[in-house]
């Protein structure tokens, strides 16, 4: 595909790069450069390449463009080609409860695929969508029906490519062999502090070049859209390897300041934007303004991504009739919507059930659940053996020239990569169709903490399996062994923090974090075996909070999680021998507690008797729902797991005497005892 | 340096791989493959090279060695040369309380110089040692006096190399042209899952190049210890690179499953240990044996290590006449003393003096300080003028070559890499010698958080600015905006988390973090501004949490910390004409805080009237401190910071309205009123 200049190309740059001074202007923040400098490569790719309907913006088979220096330049890209997303909007950049915020947000604005801002993150968030693709293409498109055949673009700059969640995500894409995903990098030497000579100083196209990538460039980004369109279309012939396109570009190109990092951050002065708009002929004074050439040329894009969605409709429907089941199931999957039924394939346990460990009940949900959710693509980041994340027959996503599976497999070999795995997995969930999960030690999620944060505010239902949940796992020692993580995760808004004590306690997890599209879930599961528990039941596990064992007129009450809950069952037996009555409330999952009805959770945790913590990590929080606490004063140990849940005192024995401790302390006290869940605020 | 067998080098290598296997074996726990696979390369580089004297391991310039996939292996080598640890510590590998947990930890064990095992971290951490050596040598070498000139040694594995974190402080470490570091990748194609053909295909050595590298390979590292000496023999020669060396190696060499994963994270059956040490003429039912010309041989390398500190401290003698201010400084700095009257340059402020952004405040602290303390090392991921870390006439970090500074720079641009920074930073505290601080936003931290539990594991004195500390950060919004941070790092054991309020109490959190010589601190700074309180000073704020506001009956307390305290002293003025006495504590340091003596404490935060917290975050843990607890319920919003504040109801008005409702939801319920740290446990 030769380019053919198009008489409102010119304009249409001008536009952007006019536009992004004005909206960074009025709003008094944000980041002109890099909209400036990358309006032609964006021009470029909207007006030529994107597929997609403005008009509608879940389209499936649309490409999938992400901006990873996430800046105001999506906005404009929207707001030209006819997303839910005016004028307006973009004068009310950067103001509260708008639709553009800083930084671009999945799910809060039409037409943003996944959160950018944080660096690197779109990267790996661009790796997910394309594999999403590659799979779900492999799965459905039949000949004749390329159903699932859309690209997926990232601009970076030298800031994503710096940090090491990129570079994880793209050795993985090179491996992966992901001919549908383009990157453009915006080469312009400029970042925060000033040029990247300062700290940025190595071959990108050779270091791409080792992850087998094929490596592009246009020497001219600031001009030559027609050297621009042909990288692109060059990128999009390679089947067999992602594409990076180093692009050299000018930030900030039409400014006064133009190539320094004056024009990075800050907004530009009144006098440049009059002069910027002077050079590009617009009329120096009107701010926001955009060509009717503008605007009609990207209306005959809409016009293209409406004609291009009913076509595919067409060939939808024709799929529908002539693979029926395959139909049914991707627009099952698409929808969102779990097969009928599909939770009763669960496992349920009675406590004569043998003692495992929650990692093991994991997999045995998963072994259970996955032929009914064929939506389910999983992977570890190189603990397979360990997270036990692979259920049998499952095949490996691979190149098909690797031998070692196909890109119709289900199970992703991440890597070492936990922050890339998890930014992936973002990708993945924000692609549609497929509910990642994802695996490492509970103690390296934190690697991947930058990721996991957005996939909450992004809304990306993505499932964390995260093994190795305390001092629990052993031999490992401190440098294994979760403190923080617990208290970190359950911190974050709109994720859950489950950590089941048993295989009920699991097969509910697994039912709430399957059943939770918009938020992500992380199990926290253990290494050791864990006893069955009396009176716990999937139903009562799922509201996140429920007595496991009951008293009348109690002395006290232990709350636990995990596996810590039948040590705090073992201690209420040895206290109950010693005529105290000890209630044991389990609490697998914090935040999906707080949503029950205020009475539920009174009764659960209810005034009358102290109510003692117990888990075997830091105790940070755990007063919200207790008034003594127990748990690891410092770090772990590294020893048999025995032997350090000794060393701490997380024993029934201990917490017994720990317990009678706390009622005699309360007795002496006097006074009523209220529930710390009935508050003034 | 030709290579010169030694007729005792089979057997040491021997050695290495018998007690790997019977050290793992009588744990039954632990990673056997790795260090049988390198024990060549371990021996070579011990006998031939290494630097350093087991009788003293805090020898200044020694070779520092960093084994990135920590394992076993660093445990035989200190054990064969002689450091303090004994054939029963290898024997007591994973048990409670040794010598030898599961991986190594600094400050834990004789000669580990940093900890190991979460995968990259010792690559990361290698490159700091490397800055800290070019940067000392660089401002205390003279002529003849080649004082500090050691080699940074760093054994890792595909593991690490995958790790994004690993990719940060290459690149960085390529930039700096540190030729002092020297990297051996056991590039054995096993990992956890197996074959590294599964996820880890690239081009390591072309991606080391892309870097700025030398990058070197020995193909047979299983026997070729000529080849291995020339290798790193070649390595020390290139002064303006580091150097990576490919060494191919078998893992579990001698195993009947050496080659497979079968021998990375499992210890060898009984039957191969036997036909193991059969194979290479040991006794096969021997555990732990060790021939005596192998001690004999690294007794050696021992007197060679002393001789050299001997002739080390000969050199240190004669510096002393010749250069007595020089040698006075470096010998302080090594000692980890503070110039006496250093912190009369800390800033103290009044109430009348102007308000001021505690990033700002910062800054001042860092200006004020700098003349004083040579040994603050300081720098930025990319954010200098937002973190305000740069100290005016202070000089970058950087080869000569670049003309952008020199090694004697004390101000390092990190690039946009938060962890490897992380990391970076933790090499440069063990080093010796320097006081590292970093910066970042809050919010990045978390991109870090790998390497600041490490910090605080390893007991590494590391300074972290993190500005733009909460919603106040303004436009930038939700993504930039942290909730979860603050409670995420108040949870790690060893970490002093610092959230000032404003000059006094910034300049108190500065005072703790440089003489708290085993703790790491982050400085959580705001973006916006802060008026100085009535009643702060340096001196109260450094217990990490005092009455900022007193009132005798009071009908309530407001605690906080940091930019919410002014509004906390608003509101408390706002109930005062209500009619309501409100005290305000300022809590700016938890951690410190809570090691006050008890009746301190309970001065603080007094039983008698309701406690309502207040901060900008997430409400998590407050709960320890306060009765009722005020603050975000879930994510920021982009906006002017004054509006996204008034959205979220912190404000003087909005809390004196809360404080209202708190005091008569107390009243209305009766009762004493206990202060929370009043605890049974």
């Amino acid at each position: 595909m030769a380019f053919a200049p198009h008489q409102s190309d010119a304009a249409a740059v001008a536009t952007i790069r006019t536009l992004a001074a004005d909206v960074v202007g009025k709003a008094n923040s944000g980041h002109p450069g890099a909209p400036m400098g990358m309006a032609p490569v964006a021009h470029v790719l909207y007006s030529r390449f994107i597929n997609a309907n403005p008009k509608n913006s879940k389209w499936l088979n649309r490409d999938r463009f992400v901006l990873s220096n996430g800046c105001a330049l999506q906005y404009i890209l929207l707001h030209l080609a006819g997303y839910k997303l005016s004028l307006d909007d973009l004068k009310a950049f950067r103001q509260v409860d708008s639709l553009t915020p800083g930084h671009p947000e999945a799910g809060h604005t039409d037409g943003i695929e996944v959160t950018t801002g944080p660096l690197g993150q779109g990267f790996g968030n661009g790796v997910g969508l394309a594999i999403a693709q590659a799979h779900l293409g492999a799965l459905y498109n039949k000949p004749g029906f390329d159903l699932i055949d859309n690209y997926t673009y990232v601009f970076c700059g030298d800031g994503c490519l710096m940090e090491g969640v990129a570079s994880e995500a793209a050795s993985l894409a090179g491996h992966l062999q992901l001919g549908n995903l383009i990157v453009i990098y915006d080469d312009n030497h400029i970042s925060i502090d000033g040029d990247t000579a300062v700290a940025f100083t190595e071959n990108v196209e050779q270091r791409f070049l080792s992850y087998n990538w094929q490596v592009l460039h246009v020497d001219d980004g600031d001009s030559d859209l027609g050297a621009i369109h042909n990288a692109i279309a060059e990128a999009r012939q390679e089947k067999n390897k992602p594409t990076i396109i180093r692009l050299k570009t000018t930030i900030g190109f039409g400014s006064k300041q133009q190539g320094t990092h004056g024009v990075h951050g800050s907004p530009l002065k009144a006098d440049d934007i009059q002069a910027l708009k002077t050079k590009f002929g617009f009329p120096a004074d009107e701010k926001f303004h955009v060509p009717k050439e503008t605007y009609d040329a990207y209306a005959e894009i809409g016009k293209r991504g409406a004609a291009l969605e009913a076509k595919w409709n067409d060939l939808l429907a024709a799929y529908k009739d002539k693979y029926p089941k395959e139909h049914a199931e991707l627009t099952r999957r698409i929808s969102g919507q779990l097969p009928e039924g599909w939770e009763k394939t669960l496992p349920v346990y009675k406590p004569a059930d043998a003692a495992q460990a929650s990692r093991k009940l994991s997999e045995i949900v998963l072994t259970a659940v996955t032929p009914a959710l064929p939506e389910l693509v999983g992977g570890s980041a190189d603990l397979t053996g360990s997270n036990l994340t692979k259920v049998k027959g499952t095949t490996d996503f691979q190149p098909p020239s690797t031998k070692l599976g196909s890109y119709a497999g289900t199970y992703i070999r991440y890597g070492v990569r936990e922050h890339g795995m998890g930014a992936i997995a973002n990708g993945l969930s924000a692609y549609g169709g497929i509910i990642p999960f994802v695996a490492t030690f509970l103690n390296f999620v934190s690697y991947a903490a930058g990721a996991v944060r957005l996939s909450a505010l992004s809304k990306h239902q993505v499932i964390w399996v995260a093994t190795h949940d305390s001092i629990g796992l052993g031999e490992d020692g401190p440098t294994h062994q979760p403190i923080e993580t617990a208290i970190h995760l359950r911190a974050i808004p709109n994720l859950d923090f489950w950590r089941p004590a048993d295989g009920n306690e699991t097969s509910a997890a697994y039912y709430v974090a399957l059943t939770s599209k918009e938020t992500p879930s992380v199990l926290s599961l253990s290494r050791q075996n864990l006893p069955n528990l009396e009176g716990s039941t999937i139903e009562r596990a799922a509201r996140g909070g429920y007595v496991v064992h009951e008293e009348e007129s109690e002395d006290l009450t232990i709350v636990s999680s995990g596996s810590e809950v039948s040590i705090a069952v073992e201690a209420a037996g040895k206290l109950k021998a010693e005529g105290i009555k000890t209630r044991v409330v389990s609490l697998p999952c914090w935040s999906v507690f707080d949503k029950q009805d205020e009475q539920y959770r009174l009764s659960v945790l209810r005034s009358g008797a102290p109510i003692l913590s117990l888990e075997a990590l830091s105790t940070a929080g755990w007063q919200k729902y207790s008034h003594e606490q127990f748990g690891l004063p410092a770090w772990g140990a590294s020893g048999p797991y025995q032997k350090i849940y000794e060393k701490f005192g997380i024993t029934g024995s201990n917490i017994a005497v720990v317990g009678k401790k706390v009622v005699d302390f309360y007795k002496k006290k006097g006074g009523e005892i209220t529930s710390p869940l009935v508050k003034a605020i």
